[in-house]
């Protein structure tokens, strides 16, 4: 794993201990939810993980972007996969998501190490 | 195929012919590219439907929405992958898209008549 | 209640027996949460559904506006205080929010009736 | 000036009236700076209303982008200059905006009349 | 007051200083109604200033998040408020405001120290 | 050009490059649009420039807001025409898109270099 990654991820951690150690219910609740539903159920992980990558894209989120690539690659999409996801992404969302799909192509170099 | 659904249909037939009888070249090559995105590739149309839908979904397109819902019905999309697909997308979008999401459920019954 | 609010509430109710009727559990979860963040707590109900009404107003979503203006009126907020809420998200918002707030008012005036 | 159009602007009028009467100093202040921004300058109110139609395209408000419709037909903008712009929000914004980009062609049209 | 937020009120009043020395006086009346939105009035400035964070969070800009954070640790909001408004605006904006969630509570630590 | 011009271009450049290499063709003809979209028709390169970047303020993306703003010093647009359309998007953006206008100020100074 990539050293920027991994601070991406130490980062992420201590921060959502920070949130979560608040006990506010509704947003503990919350983060539940985000995570049961990325879960393989009648759709797989991995399909469900190619929706939040595309939701991400189109709401140009970088850091849920990031979070989704990393998922992604341990899932073992491979390029062509996720090149279809980005066009898909780029038509829906248009220019305005070009500076992030910049960066989704470069983590994902970055990624396979 | 409910009155709706055909009227909707016919309504966009006839504003894209409006639309690419104008012969703006950037225009029709954008229209065709949002044709050819969605086609089996490494990822199946069936996938690519569900992308689509989920960015329509966070990013409160009704229009949108209708129409990959009537793709994704064609393709026989189940249930309860419909049922995931919104969850993904509540999670992702917010509440904000729960009166889209409403109005996706009352399509997708109507779809099944 | 005017006849407009009546079958606003009726559509709602209906679409949401629809959704809540799949079990999907994280779906259940979510309508869970958004009935309970809005409860009196730290801040009581009437705050957060202002909170709730600035977010709607600036994402532009009019049925989740007309919602917490039906709530907001039973809460008693003044005419006044209704004024201002609609001032900071128009200026958040911009101009783009104008339509929104064009029919939050023509609402307001409804629930007077 | 079509029937659609007069019902429009009158609507418009009417719920302007009704949120300026309310004399809340800062929203007043606001539909000023609104009515000023677009009048002629370094830039010519023609070309600010081509930037206005593009913010409201790329943002998908309907309402916004009937306003600015209305404005550029009176400002005698060719057909050639309308798909132009149309072309332009279109790529930046992405396929999400069709729908919009479609009802602005048939109000174009109808605004020919 | 941290370093980091002392910088971040610098560069804020620099570049604001550069905008009104340009004499555009659209520009400079949009920063003058900015200024008196939030004022005291039939809300308070401090519920004010939380309907701003709400709007700031759901539309994920961090500078105006950090800017309406700064105000309210002035106005003495006790933690249990913060983390309701968190919540609120977690729920409609949904996952994607997240990464946003995570930076103002990493600032409004810092804001206590 | 100053240097973090130089080097904006020159990241924005390599990962294009990326990009491009995958030979995904909806991707590609998609960046052929996002060119030939801007150029000289019946609206000059110069006005869609201008709508480009207006676009670019009321979606919030620093990257294409840099983007045009470097396209339009090159063609010699006047300091009073860059604040009248700064005026434009502030005034549809609202004060959201403040943070971005600031560092669009920033860049067009130093672009004058």
């Amino acid at each position: 794993m990539p050293e920027r990654v991994k601070k991406f991820k130490e980062e992420r951690e201590k921060l959502n201990k920070l949130i979560l150690g608040r006990d506010n219910l509704d947003i503990k609740r919350f983060f539940g939810i985000d995570g049961s539903v990325y879960r393989d159920g009648a759709l797989t992980a991995r399909t469900k993980e190619m929706l939040g990558l595309t939701a991400s894209l189109v709401l140009r989120c970088d850091d849920c972007i990031a979070y989704h690539l990393i998922q992604l690659k341990q899932l073992e999409v491979a390029d062509k996969e996720f090149d279809e996801i980005m066009a898909v992404a780029l038509v829906v969302g248009g220019s305005i998501t070009i500076p992030h799909i910049r960066r989704a192509y470069q983590l994902w170099e970055e990624l396979k190490g």
